[in-house]
């Protein structure tokens, strides 16, 4: 089946940012500014948004679900299709761009666990059985996803964390999703993670919980997080990083004995200072966009964001003024531009969206692969496949060559072997192809 | 000056808390809902309401004043002054009723001093000015309160503590008080605290920063804080509790030079179960109000609350649910026409509110005060006064019998004779007066 499919199917679409108050618009919400937002999102090309109500909006106390904030919330997913976009509502905010929002009644005196407290998860899914109940009304509306990388919350360097052991991690996911699923049925519903669910050997978020659980597999792309670190500022391997990530996840995929079938979501990707240089972004966009669409599982790339956050609102990280499609003026940006270009060419039948062939793995041909060394299926020594290890950066250097090869496991490749920088024995050396 | 005022000018309000959906209720305000309540309180024949906006809904981001908060904040006041109300409002919360609402850009990975950070207190400051600037017009305005009981989150036994230094606490507290008075000239605004102040040895806010920052001096009784622990349950002095507290209030003024008019809120006072059964909450009232209005300092009375707590809301103390003059289905509950009757009394003039003959002490008559140890000016033993302690005992057992003598130092009392129980040779015995 998947191999019929037309390379160029995957959906693009932008996480939606207001341009206007952010989301602090929540409570506030101005039609005509949204309205205006997403039109402009739609006259792109683009096809989806991905949104993001705020916890505490929707569920100020943990048996009241805000009637006035649902209908806010329902009254965007309205404009969307309105504008001919489909649309993907994220649940729990919880965390967006640095900013934790919590609802009161599990924070201070009245702190419980986000992940196991049963009154806590109750009410998670009474207002997943909500929002789902009136989504399902609304045919463009692909899914929900629980929540904007909420496993944040339970990582051990969360400056006030919500420790969770690995199987409760997943009893909490798959009890979510099937709240959601039971009440948004027949859509893609999904499960939200940063990358140190791939990389992060403790993370009680593990890979089995992002490749059996939710529709697809998502993936996050943020070179921030040790590409940039490793390859240096402005290096043309980082647009590969989010192919890198579709690769770990397909990998995970296959050693997890998930379907042949399932897709993979790129559901975020950005172009962040200082990794990518303002007059770079078009360029990493359309590179990594190509990367990531030729891929066969891909089935959507959902650009991070829409709109850059305005110098207006304070205490933001500085890159996330400057991630956006528009600017804060609601101007059209180089980076907008080009994913405009990409989208027009993507929807012509039967176009090969960047030159680099379909590379993934089959059944069997592992032979073809880029060797990795035996992972653990818990995730133990994940890490081996982070993006400060050599196995990215041995990779970034062949695939930007042209040879952007599937991961596959190899048992006479060592941990060793990959957690050392490369020498004079290996054919690449990394010091070397990676300086800035 | 004061000596001729009449005891019964003391204003008698609520403390406002929506019927339907508590403070929830914001951001998603309904004007006819609000004039219903407010109209209720002023029916019962009360003058005036405090009110509590929520501080992430009026300031979601450090530079962002939403518009359409303050706009809802304004209706609510305008709302109580076609009603006839007198109205003051509370800038921060911040604390209400175990909850604690933050703004995300002072939590987790924002996590700045609320006390301290200079940018918070700027933030702190741009808000006062907003609302102050506003709050100026309305002539039925008498002030602003800097947070309700907001100290609460600098104390030591906080699950998440701001700390602070007595004298960053003072500042804290003058700096902000002086931009408010600023903004809303001519009005009478003041700092909230809980009796910590009072009885704390260690806590940053001081009786120094009560007695001497703000209009008046405010004082929050509740008798779950040791009193009822002290003398059990029903015990009728618990009654007397609010006078204490005001006594306490009084001496540290003149301990501390504060002017000799400077008047005391009783800023908030409820019944709460199972201190006080619900059915002697009436009594409790009428007399809590008598013996506090009877004091020739007391400008005002403001009772917790004005509506039971819907039980449709989860989380709150079960005390939250029933300290209200209506419950929650709107019917006036037996201490609201308590309080409805005294209403009407007190606006009688010359009327001498409880037949407890104004005892407050006069400068050079400290013979006739009820002696306590001597006081670090900093408050640094100021536990001595506290509600588990002979003080209060030994006061209370006296007011019970009639003579509710004002605090004055005696050298001569110390502290250890203060803090162990009642021995053979006191005149009282506090076990047996105060089992209950």
């Amino acid at each position: 089946m998947t191999q019929e499919r037309n390379v160029s199917d995957a959906k693009l679409g932008a996480n939606y940012t207001p341009r206007r108050g952010w989301f602090h618009t929540w409570g506030e919400l101005d039609p005509g500014q949204v309205a205006e937002d997403l039109a402009q999102i739609a006259d792109l090309g683009l096809d989806h948004v991905r949104i993001f109500p705020l916890w505490p909006h929707l569920q100020p106390n943990r048996t009241r679900i805000s009637t006035a904030a649902v209908d806010e919330l329902l009254s965007v997913v309205d404009i969307a299709g309105e504008q001919g976009l489909d649309i993907s509502v994220d649940l729990l905010q919880g965390h967006l761009s640095s900013f934790d929002f919590l609802p009161a009644w599990v924070s201070t005196w009245h702190r419980r666990n986000l992940f196991t407290d049963p009154e806590v998860l109750q009410a998670q899914q009474a207002l997943a059985a909500v929002l789902g109940d009136e989504l399902a009304a609304r045919e463009h509306v692909t899914g929900m996803t629980l929540g904007n990388e909420i496993g944040q919350f339970a990582v051990s360097y969360h400056p006030d964390p919500h420790p969770v052991a690995d199987a409760e991690a997943t009893d909490w996911t798959r009890a979510l999703l099937e709240t959601v699923d039971q009440h948004l049925p027949g859509r893609r519903n999904h499960h939200s993670f940063d990358d140190t669910l791939w990389f992060k050997d403790d993370h009680p978020f593990t890979p089995a919980d992002a490749v059996t659980l939710g529709a697809s597999t998502t993936v996050h792309s943020w070179v921030f997080t040790g590409a940039g670190q490793t390859l240096g500022q402005g290096h043309p391997a980082l647009a590969l990083f989010g192919r890198y990530l579709i690769e770990v996840a397909e990998l995970w995929q296959r050693l997890l004995g998930a379907p042949r079938d399932r897709r993979i979501w790129l559901q975020e990707i950005g172009a962040p200072v200082p990794w990518v240089a303002p007059e770079d972004a078009a360029e990493f966009a359309t590179t990594s966009i190509r990367a990531a669409v030729s891929h066969r599982s891909v089935e959507a790339v959902t650009w991070w964001c829409s709109h850059d956050v305005s110098r207006d609102l304070a205490d933001f990280p500085e890159v996330e003024h400057s991630l956006g499609l528009f600017d804060e003026r609601g101007r059209v940006k180089p980076v907008g531009e080009a994913i405009g270009a990409l989208a027009a060419e993507l929807r012509e039948p039967g176009t090969d969206p960047d030159g680099i062939a379909e590379q993934s793995v089959q059944d069997g041909d592992a032979a073809d692969g880029f060797p990795v060394p035996e992972l653990a299926l818990d995730g133990a020594n994940r890490s081996v496949l982070g993006p400060r290890g050599e196995v990215f950066a041995r990779w970034a250097a062949e695939a930007l060559e042209g040879r952007v090869r599937p991961l596959v496991v190899d048992s006479s490749v060592t941990e060793d072997t990959m957690r050392h920088s490369a020498s004079p024995s290996n054919p690449v050396d990394a010091e070397r192809v990676f300086s800035s």
